[in-house]
């Protein structure tokens, strides 16, 4: 990498419809047991989210600076497969399920290899200020569906 | 409160078959969106866990040092209901639904007074030291069965 | 403990000017090499000057709301002495070292027994909404003050 | 980027002897303070030094499955000089200080564009699986040593 390539944050980004974010597993990530611990899962799932989110065209700070709305996550269902381990190098696959009104729907996959170590329906909710459930901007619901798994483009 | 007892960490610990554990939302809690992160209500929820283990007689380090099996959560359903902010004073309500040879099913709640913000599904599983699925101690599984929500104590 | 003692979180409290802040290692807080991760005694220490700040009358929750001024860490120095290990026992111990017109600096020490395991001395900025450094409350200055180790009652 | 690029983990690296390493912040870094939790900063330092000693072909975790013997942090001393924020963009600049026997001594400042945001003085003792110092291997100071700043090549 030249110098001003190490200077840039990776954000991963999409290959089709799928958006990819790779990492590796550090000291802060594992726990006694030598493994990740299971809530920095959900750390690694929301970097993939954001960037996603960014790589669809949404700013989400400028959007709480501007209104005060925000994504807050209403539910997950998440399944530990197999245990990563300190300096594992691992990779977030996102896909889109549903796009709905004040919400979205993202399958995420933790791969290492591929290896399926964890795998997990998110259920985004966009809510106000004072954390109401809210209509997403209207291009935003276009911009994340334009990813959606369940999109007839050919239609 | 005497000074020895400023010494003593709190525990929480069981009223009738529910295990309660209280604590108060910190900085380190919290996000930019003012409320508690979501992965960290995982936090709370394993703290709970783990003292309702040991108030049901489970040396979690101890087994690991003899034998090294340990519990790891194997799947999560978790919903978010409510946020929580920084200061607030939370129970995590902790009650076992099923005991099964190499696992246990837990369910949890976090509440505000009588608020309920948070609750999941949580199945640990008991895996060996290579994380292999591994029957539990048949006195564990006594001990953690005797707060069982199904069991029937009148047969 | 009653059921009702159960659902009061843990705030430690001062024993004489030191406060005294007890706690339990628990898996979140460990790594991979089976010890307390470096940056969560920082966790630990802010909770003990939390709730040191609480006992002592300031309210730094309502605060934000009011002026949106808030207490920002500005410098620490910390020592790791002995490591700490899952399940251990706990206690931070907080003195006051210093009150000055916008900072205070706390001395904390991370007991396990008669053992230290870290020490750290924390500098801690009042900050204005838009971050610059503000003069502290003058009840918030006599409140820290009456726990600073430099005091001289007799005078 | 490539497919085979997105899957690839960013690792920095160095550029003349200075370690660069880049991140965003996300919604995980930060508090209900709206800027990164002072704990944090850690873990980034901690994630640039993983990388810097493995650019300069130092493999802790095969070290830790041979021998049992890690490296700990022994002392830190950090000061928060600006707030970083949800999005920022931070550059991790690392510089080998010192090498001794069974220590070394990095400074690490957390930059955004020109501007520092945080710098530490960070000293990493080598330690046997028991936890007593221990002398680095050779060829790790000797690896180590070739990035230090008080190196004299032209001798």
């Amino acid at each position: 990498m030249s110098g001003s390539d190490l200077d840039r944050p990776y954000r991963g980004g999409f290959a089709g419809r799928e958006h990819r974010f790779a990492l590796t597993v550090y000291y802060e990530d594992t726990d006694a047991a030598g493994i990740v611990y299971y809530a920095n899962y959900l750390k690694f799932m929301e970097r993939a989210r954001s960037e996603m989110l960014r790589a669809a065209g949404i700013d989400q700070r400028a959007e709480i600076e501007r209104s005060g709305n925000v994504y807050a996550v209403a539910d997950v269902a998440i399944r530990y497969r197999q245990p990563a381990r300190l300096g594992d190098e691992l990779v977030i696959v996102s896909t889109v399920e549903a796009v709905r009104a004040a919400a979205v729907v993202i399958q995420q996959r933790v791969m290492r290899g591929g290896e399926e170590i964890t795998n997990a329906s998110v259920t985004v909710a966009f809510l106000s200020s004072d954390l109401r459930p809210q209509r997403q901007p209207r291009e935003w619901v276009e911009r994340i569906g334009a990813f959606a798994a369940d999109r007839n483009d050919d239609a």
